[in-house]
């Protein structure tokens, strides 16, 4: 699972329902592409809008249509200790090769290290599959540092972490005290290539799904050594990055319609762009066909 | 529904489940306080811990043991929009009288006053029950200020607000921009007293399950104009509530305890408090009685 | 010192330097209100922007010029610890009767309340004048709170606080904690009402700069048991308020402008509003004009 | 001034004063190293601690000490712009080779991106030497982003930006926006090797203070291309840079007196570690020395 990207891909939605036909089609595109697998249920996937029903049938499809090299990793997190275990076992048993979990985050002020230490491990030891703490304190205002993730390091089904804050000090700690078979995944593009200086393992970005080649092939520029053509691709992809992950999932989404994939509306509460949103997206993208053309 | 105190009650857990029997157990016991009604399925409720069956069984067993005059508060908010709707249906066919829905906070970046404010009339328009926005931004990372409780206040089936920052400037702005009708009912327990003075409707505080009558009587020297003995037992409650409410929705179930009620553990990720916090939190009851017997 | 509001006054600026002569024009204007004192080389007094010399002119031009009822606090801050006690030592000798205290903080982390503690007592003990410590997070990013404030409320030559929190709760705990002759003043306007419900001493809050009296007023008003027209005062200077202090020291000194007395510009960095800014200024202070006159 | 290590000196105190032999002492000892000059009156330096004419002696003495190559970098901010240039002029007739500028700070809700744009330019205007802004949330709790910091590049006498962030998306953008020739410096030492990587120009780190010969060997080794020796000496440097800078300004001093230079006490209201911590230090630097020993 080294050295890979893995998006978080979208929740395709109809009348306010999640669409596995929709879901299906965009599968199937995207396993034309290079990506190492697929995160189903993440941020991007509007995992917490979702009903039981829904996350199933998501598991379901994706594991059925992604092609047999994909790796798939399922977002299983819940408020609850229980409700996560649960749902965990569910994915595992619909085919997830690994499970991705978010911290609870309701209640902030209990969940402090030794309280997320015990979550994690109720949920590792409960899993059959192996487990991958996930970091974003932008969703969840709390961060797990290198006290908590280095320990959870330590446990025989807890094989990596997912970090969305870009902080390259934490990465790096992260590996040192996680060791060089921890798996440690960034969340956040516009320091992707500062993190695989720092040694991650590969990428989970929400933006990867919009041209995944081009940031696959950044990475194995990168790996080649060709530092100045990754930092090329690099000033291209991350003024587009910024202009669509303004308007978050329903951003993505905006773009997948743009470039052949279903990406429809958002759940509510979450909204589409705007018709200026979508204006200023197209021409996010339309600079990236210049400059890689260039 | 004005001059009141109706306290978000626990949902009694044993062996990692919402029990029913415990629950009946303690609004039997809370009914022959002078508590104007419950909050179910709170933040202290500890809702988004819950599964579905368990919420619908908290509703029926506290709709039918709560003794007739007592008003019956839901908190119904999911992530979605939808979601939302289907509880908030779903509690109003199970005799809820007040639906309390607290805003959406996963994607933080994308709850923006509109995004919010379709959101609550979307909720208010399907619902048959009157809808009540719950403000917590210590749970939430969202603070939702006067220019969107102003604009929402003047929904027909929006018909009040809970808060729970206990910032007087924002309570007076929710009374002047709402007019006299406006339920405003807070959260923030150490506040209470200069709330009544600024014009809250009453409290919805975790703490006025401890010693609920003593918490009624503050407020009703306050109505009467006995201001020196409302801030006696102010400065008698407030300690209490410090130490207390350190341990959370935990730490409400350890005095329950403690009181008679049934409190038992919560469910995890959160935690009992330890054998100290315990005994801390028998001390600061200790002191409440000392302090009331005086 | 009860009951009293002390505006903490402008710094009149021409050039580029302070400015002596339009000082005293504005000092004079304002003996003929009820305000109780004047706060010198406070925020809104811009002192962080002017020299040592400017410092001591101000101090002795508003001791001149100050008619003899009227009590003088000045601001003799720096961040260091010695440089606040010569400071407030020469204050002392120009005829303070106060020295206000804000804490140091450019270093954010070292400012534990240990080392805070630490630093008010050395400037308590050094200072012959009694010493006000100021709470101001909204520019120092650190909130001292009952702890360390119910602490230093033991020392003889520490005689009260100001908090510009507006922070109820806390406002309560300092009352408590030190006691019915500890000095009180709250900065922050829009709950100043509550603020006297709970116990506070008076108002230093920079907008009872703009029309003192109705400030004063609106106070008489509490004190009297009129608290309804109180209540109406304050819905009269609270929008007001909200639409001056936009613009900070700036906004002040263009209402002032308007008002007859000498505003002119700040210091830089600080700006004067803009030609819209001074129109929505005119536009909230006729507001007023309208709403006392009903 | 390319690929340096520019330490901020400490300013050594005697009796609470700032001292000239002592200062005279560490630079003849610092000179032998390969640091590429000083940065003196920075944060690490107790700048705002110090009287003004305090501030002209450690100019003086650091440019009259300093071996011929070592560049001079003086901090000369101040809360105002014009007390900024003042001082920035004066060090500039004492020999300082450039100014770095911390952003004026206590008025935070005032500077704004064109308040702040309009301060630096006006000293940017007013000074003889080239101008640094300098970037430190963790101090003035405001960020200069690519939007300010992209734009002051363009001025001709704006020649570079220090950060203190360590947030690698900012360094690549002010990279991208300031061209080639614009001098980037981080203060952020546990990101110093993903900084390099990124594309700074060097460092400016309080920690490199302590075996400055280390961090400049760490450097050498990077642009050498021994990536894997330049992380071994990062994951022996970083663990002590961890426990030192808990100690603040302090802490520097501390490890200083164990390493043969003059450190002693900071001013107040800043602290001396604890025996403790002194302990901790010594401990910390010992675990240095076998890690490179090895």
């Amino acid at each position: 699972m080294k050295n890979k990207i893995i998006p978080p891909i979208s929740t395709p939605v109809v009348d306010e329902k999640a669409n596995q036909e929709k879901l299906k089609f965009n599968i199937e595109k995207m396993n034309a592409t290079k990506v190492g697998g697929y995160l189903v249920l993440g941020s991007n996937g509007e995992s917490v809008l979702l009903t039981e029903n829904e996350k199933l049938m998501v598991i379901e499809t994706v594991r059925q249509y992604a092609s047999s090299e994909k790796i798939l990793v399922v977002g299983t997190a819940e408020e609850s200790t229980r409700g996560t275990i649960t749902l965990t076992k569910k994915a595992a048993e619909l085919g997830a090769d690994y499970a991705l979990i978010g911290n609870p985050n309701y209640f902030k002020a209990a969940m402090t290290t030794p309280n997320l230490y015990d979550h994690y491990v109720a949920v590792a030891e409960a899993s059959t599959i192996p487990v991958i703490p996930y970091n974003s304190p932008g969703f969840t205002g709390i961060n797990m540092g290198p006290d908590l993730i280095g320990k959870l390091s330590g446990h025989p089904n807890i094989c990596g972490v997912k970090d969305g804050t870009g902080n390259m000090a934490q990465l790096a700690a992260f590996r040192r005290l996680g060791g060089e078979d921890f798996l440690i995944f960034t969340g956040n593009a516009p320091t992707f290539l500062a993190a695989l200086f720092v040694g991650v393992s590969g990428g989970m970005m929400p933006i990867a799904n919009i041209h995944p080649d081009l940031w696959v092939g950044m990475m194995e520029n990168y790996y080649k050594g060709n530092i100045a053509e990754a930092r090329r691709m690099e000033a291209i992809l991350v003024p587009m990055t910024s202009v669509i992950m303004k308007y978050g999932a329903g951003g993505i989404k905006a773009a997948m319609d743009i470039l052949g994939y279903y990406g429809g509306p958002p759940l509510m509460p979450l909204k589409a762009p705007s018709r200026e949103g979508i204006d200023e997206i197209r021409s996010a993208l339309d600079k990236v066909e210049e400059g890689m053309g260039a």
